[in-house]
């Protein structure tokens, strides 16, 4: 065991070489999350009731795969400051095999778990996501290994919320032509180019989830006929009362008819094996000429290659992006050089609201785990 | 007459000099257009029902002031394309005063029509804005001279609406730092910076008309508290039904009061000598530590050297502009230094929804004074 404490400890840890502006950032950013933590409530134990344990370990130890979405690392330590019993730990994505036998709770953050290094993770009672995502766990190895796999429910951290309106700026943004905006400002012009407003259109959000419900509360008001699929349409499978919020209600067998009909398509989509790719020629080909695309799920639901002509041709009339293929995506990727295709970094998910609000349920797994209580706040997938 | 028509014909004005890419993005617009027009109504003979007419001449001449807002002048022509008994020209601002005296109708934009230039429209009849906004006129010399100032109001064109989502979009992009996502995205960091949500906010708009009534319906389901300043709150005022969404209601007196209590402020005021400089020192000052500015009426509402140094202390914690002090603004700025400074270049309320209306109302008023008709789709404020 003294090896493993020795190891944990990782004081040259990428987690300690955060720059001070990030920590000050983060220090303000915790002030000002500490007057407004009372008012966020989690639900507390309605997610699970299954509960295990470190055994005799005096230390639970946690560990963040880095070195990015480094603010989740930051506000976990925080919330769990005054637990001496609990260790936070982050390594760079190359080091994670090298020590995760000494840790009970990893955060896979963009991290891909395959089986080897899941075979390595001797100690290991969850892995989990900071977030709803978990296309990059080996469940099957997980389960043989005996450890649960979870993720964090987004309808009720904040993370469905922040994801929606980053879906309303990335649609504002390739409607309103953001880089032509910047080159008008650079190059002294004015009241150009003309853009797009989300008035008037019709709207596929393909994967009508916590995310997807979220975006039609919002952009119901902007004047917009919402279209969305989903596998389930049953009262029970969705989060909240949507009478009236969806005009046209579909399966994915009915993907292709609405896509003819939108002039905005958004992805909310989990990545599995069913969906990979699933924008692909068929999809892009029945979009209107001139529609735009809009991802903020998983980049890989969109077939790259497919995408690229389309922009290239024209039919396709903008893409913005949240996630990409690779992440993080090349800045120099062919795709960005066109004109009205905009890509953020994978932040529409990353706010002080869901940040916070999900690292405490982290702590709190860590917590539960450490004292043998029930998780909650979690949703176990194995 | 012969030389006025000759004057009037302008083949090298900067209007024959607009690019073909920009031809053709018109082109596709307005074929776009065509399929949606009939369903965009206006009021018709509901504003005024004032009517003159350009007496003897064969020819009604509109003179655009150019160069800035292309689309203006692009979808005017487009509109009125039938008609060749009504001509319009566009000429960089330079050129105004050496042939105002050949039109009948000016379109203004951003150019600012004073007395000297107003003395040489002899044949003028109407002065009008491509919009709200005619700060740049001087309407008691156009009173003076007998000519019509006009505006187009916003609530029924799409400018309102196109503005409303502007402010939306410039809200999303500072309080999710847009300069330090794309600084993100080119040095291949990930899951950061770590933004606001709109959620749980509390949004002062300053100026409650037709613009701000907009941002409030779409602001609303965002999970926000409204708080809006209007002089005239009684209901003729109002473009629309407020039922609900606005919590607390103030007079320009209660704005600093309103300010303190807001972690978003949205101008929307039009730009009088009153409102001139109306965010100073007190209000930045009274507004909280962090808070963020959007503006999307006129630049000269804010104090600039004010604004600078509550960007520079910290206090301010983003400003997003649509609107400048100059316009075009110097892109070397050093207020566009600061990375949570986003200007978009004056284009809140150019879209293809309000800009082909907008043609239409310019196209028929033209046809209007032609004819002798009464005038619809505007409103004199002389």
């Amino acid at each position: 065991m003294a090896g493993a404490r020795l190891a944990s400890r990782l004081t040259h840890s990428p987690a300690h070489q955060l720059s001070r502006t990030a920590a000050a950032a983060a220090a303000a950013a915790a002030a000002s999350w500490r007057r407004r933590r009372d008012s966020v409530s989690l639900p507390r134990g309605s997610v699970s009731r299954m509960s295990c344990s470190v055994g005799s370990s005096k230390v639970t130890r946690v560990l963040f795969c880095g070195p990015y979405f480094p603010a989740s690392t930051i506000y976990t330590k925080e919330y769990l400051q005054s637990y001496p019993f609990i260790e936070v730990d982050e390594v760079g994505l190359e080091q994670v095999p090298d020590v995760i036998q000494n840790y009970h709770i990893c955060v896979v953050k963009n991290r891909r778990i395959d089986s080897d290094i899941i075979a390595k993770a001797t100690q290991m009672k969850i892995i989990m996501q900071y977030g709803v995502g978990l296309e990059g766990v080996d469940v099957n190895a997980a389960t043989e290994h005996k450890i649960k796999v979870a993720r964090i429910p987004g309808s009720k951290t904040g993370n469905a919320v922040s994801c929606a309106e980053m879906a309303i700026y990335l649609t504002l943004g390739v409607l309103r032509k953001q880089k032509l905006m910047d080159n008008a400002v650079n190059q002294k012009d004015l009241g150009s180019p003309t853009g797009e407003t989300i008035f008037g259109k019709t709207v596929l959000i393909l994967g009508f989830g916590a995310i997807g419900v979220e975006i039609a509360k919002r952009l119901k008001p902007f004047g917009v006929k919402i279209l969305a699929t989903k596998r389930n349409w049953s009262l029970g499978s969705l989060s909240c009362d949507i009478e009236g919020l969806v005009d046209k209600k579909g399966g994915p067998e009915d993907m292709y008819e609405l896509a003819g009909e939108a002039d905005i398509v958004i992805t909310c989509l989990l990545q599995t094996s069913e969906t990979v790719g699933i924008v692909d020629n068929m999809f892009l080909s029945v979009m209107k000429k001139g529609s735009y695309l809009v991802n903020i799920a998983r980049g890989r639901l969109l077939d790259y290659k497919v995408v690229f002509d389309h922009l290239e041709s024209g039919h396709l009339g903008g893409l913005g992006i949240d996630v990409a293929w690779t992440e993080p995506f090349d800045p120099n990727d062919p795709i960005l050089k066109f004109s009205n295709v905009i890509l953020t970094p994978h932040v529409a998910g990353v706010t002080e609201y869901s940040y916070r609000t999900m690292a405490k349920v982290v702590g709190d797994v860590a917590l539960q785990l450490h004292s043998g209580e029930p998780f909650t706040g979690i949703e176990f997938v194995n």
